[in-house]
């Protein structure tokens, strides 16, 4: 695409969506170019801001036409580089999107344009005692939309399931311009293809998600915590398990290991929870409208004894717990730039992973290390990775393919983005690329939906 | 094709499956060509019974290379002729992919052959005190993939979800003969396109599904049973509504109306539950471990106060309170061959449906007439019509313009198949119909998997 048809393509573009909305200084790009990590960059030719389907269609026929690769981006949360130009494309921000079009505390749902934040859909619903069955750190600047788009996950997914369970309808944008509607419903529709759980998780490589409708769940109002000090990952695996099973109001199942806590502990200035170390934790909230704290105490009783366990009810002391926990992501930062995977592994195997980690690790390097943390009941480890440069991808691959022969995932809930893409093929057999790069050629002939994501080149 | 290429192809089928598991004969051909509702059949070139996705994977190739079509067969208890032959297919059945490879209790999950029965993966679970998600009255021949293949729906979605919700990996082999294993899960695990979903409730035209990985429920040891007699639809849906929201064990929601009632009672000798009679009838049943009596019981004297009601706990009751609803089909039957469809609405506009269908269906006959009943809680109902020649469309078509209208779908969990294709397009834009085809010609280029099923040719 020459200088000349580029100018030519911005001047529709500015047709389109009106000319303070076609941003090209490279001063107001910034942002754009830039996900929060600041591990993926590149440069657009422009970003651009439609404030509504027709727009985003608009945008895209133009694109399709001009054969201009065009990168969908949300709130720009993202960890995989799948939201941030690489190569001089167009960034579609879907941030004007921004209306909540109907609400409805009774039937618990709420349909949104994209651009709308975690936050604010969460504001609003919360007046009604309401939520999104999803939540995340970047709240605040996450949008429903992008979390559609990558299938975002969480600490509540063990009770409310991925962002995929909560999407029942969506609106979205082919490549072509052609607008794909499935806002009546996922639940009950079976009406032809899944196009709306194929879009979710897609990450702006088959389509640009533009509505969404989503089921809302309640905020309970009664929560219990439990932090327990373990002697390994088959006992937190079994209390996992357990509450899945048994604890009623399961609201979250959080495993980490004693360097975490450590980590935590020196970096946070917090005192350790227990006099003695123990080699994993696990922390269990419960929350509902009956007898929560009953409910989590008999349960410990019963089926998850443990050497040492703290307890809380009350919001204080619950973020007191939750802090050992949350606080890991700061505290590793701290200790320098780390290498982040996302895995989940067969409950069978992750011990045997556990285990083997730190081995591999230091067969790499001998300074190296690793903290893990993550959601036990559903196998999801986030492993980091310290004391390798940034740019070192052996530890990545090393450990990637332990998991792949684990039978686990390589991408748990980040999604593939630029990051995976090239470990694709260790759990996705040449068939199953094959397909996807078929659907992607599909429904997207010109190739210009987030080139390079997800499929490799 | 012609006869000769058609024998190479029966020769190698029957090298891949061996002679006994390739069937020609008129006789034996009979019960894979016609389905269970009799009302749709067509002749097949051979039906194949593969015992491995090994050989499933060498008959389409096989097929694919001969450009002969295939039709997937699972149970054959489908109802929209998605799985008889129409024009000298293959008919592949997966009765012999009948092996549980795996059963885990504790994670309560299990791993069979797309051919094992709903009942006998029900039979295994239960000596676990586990279930499927989803419960069909077909369950007898109901095979796992075919429910998989056909996302299948139930009484149960209201707590469970459909077949989708309970599928967590999945195994296909694509019209080449590629297989596409995405076994480990489809929960945490966001390692590119969701083929899984996409596969699941595509009916046979994408890929044959050979394994699935399904989720398990408990068994509530206690269940109660409420019956409520309503002035209104609208009364129907809070009491769906409120259920749904605060009553804990909520297992199913049903709507049935005064027409199927009585049809019920004369038909089948049964007493009607009231004195009065009710334009609107909610059945209500709770599950669980707990105080699921006195949790309903406290249900109804708070959120759900009607004029009239019955309420049971002992089995025997509660099937006397089910046998209402459950005998709805029987009853049906005994009047004449009904047209059946199966639509959901959005539950804002379920009263106008209700109020208008009938004026509609005596539009086109005065002696026609409509026994509805469904899931309130997710919109869904069965509308039967009785009065109508099987093959007069007339019915159908106004009904489902209808639904398009109300902005509802058209085949809320029964499927497309060849019964509904040509109604795609009322709620399916063009964009959209157009990305489906995309799709089926990316997975199947010779266009040989189920052919004139969902896509309209």
């Amino acid at each position: 695409v020459s200088a000349r048809e580029n100018r030519d393509l911005i001047g529709r573009l500015q047709q389109i969506v009106g000319g303070e909305h076609v941003l090209t200084s490279r001063d107001i790009l910034g942002s754009y170019e830039t996900d929060w990590t600041r591990r993926f960059s590149g440069s657009a030719l422009a970003a651009v801001r439609p404030a509504s389907t027709a727009e985003v269609a608009a945008v895209l026929a133009a694109c399709n036409e001009a054969g201009v690769a065009v990168v969908p981006q949300g709130g720009n949360t993202g960890l995989v580089g799948g939201s941030v130009p690489r190569a001089g494309e167009v960034v579609l921000s879907t941030r004007r999107l921004a209306q909540v079009e109907s609400f409805d505390p009774v039937a618990r749902e709420l349909t949104a344009g994209a651009g709308v934040t975690a936050a604010q859909a969460n504001a609003l619903a919360a007046a009604h005692g309401l939520q999104l069955g999803v939540d995340l750190a970047s709240r605040d600047s996450a949008t429903v939309g992008g979390m559609a788009a990558t299938n975002a996950g969480g600490i509540h997914v063990v009770r409310h399931g991925m962002m995929r369970s909560q999407v029942i309808g969506l609106e979205a944008v082919l490549a072509n311009g052609g607008v794909v509607d499935r806002m009546f419903g996922v639940v009950r529709d079976n009406t032809g293809y899944d196009l709306a759980n194929l879009l979710v998780g897609s990450e702006g490589t088959l389509g640009v998600i533009t509505r969404v409708r989503l089921r809302l769940v309640a905020v309970e109002r009664r929560r219990a915590v439990a932090l327990l000090g373990l002697d390994s990952v088959e006992e937190a695996i079994g209390v996992a398990l357990a509450a899945r099973n048994g604890l009623p109001g399961l609201n979250a199942a959080e495993i980490f290991f004693a360097p975490g806590m450590e980590l935590v502990c020196s970096a946070m200035g917090l005192t350790p929870p227990f006099e003695k170390r123990f080699p994993v934790y696990v922390l269990i909230e419960a929350a509902g409208a009956g007898e929560v704290a009953e409910g989590l105490a008999a349960f410990l009783e019963g089926s998850a004894r443990a050497a040492a366990s703290a307890f809380a009810t009350d919001a204080r002391d619950c973020a007191r717990l939750w802090a050992y926990r949350e606080r890991h992501t700061e505290a590793i930062n701290t200790a320098g730039v780390p290498h982040k995977l996302d895995i989940a592994l067969p409950l069978g195997r992750m011990a045997e992973f556990v285990r083997e980690v730190g081995p591999v690790v230091r067969s790499l390097d001998p300074g190296g290390r690793e903290i893990l943390f993550g959601h036990v009941a559903d196998g999801n480890l986030h492993v980091n990775l310290l004391g390798f440069e940034p740019d070192d991808e052996r530890p990545d691959d090393a450990i990637l393919r332990m998991v792949a022969g684990l039978g686990g995932s390589i991408s748990a809930e980040h999604g593939v983005g630029v990051a995976k893409r090239q470990w694709l093929h260790l759990t996705r057999s040449a068939a199953d690329i094959a397909a996807m790069a078929a659907i992607k050629r599909a429904l997207d002939p010109r190739g210009i939906l987030n080139p390079g994501v997800i499929i490799p080149a």
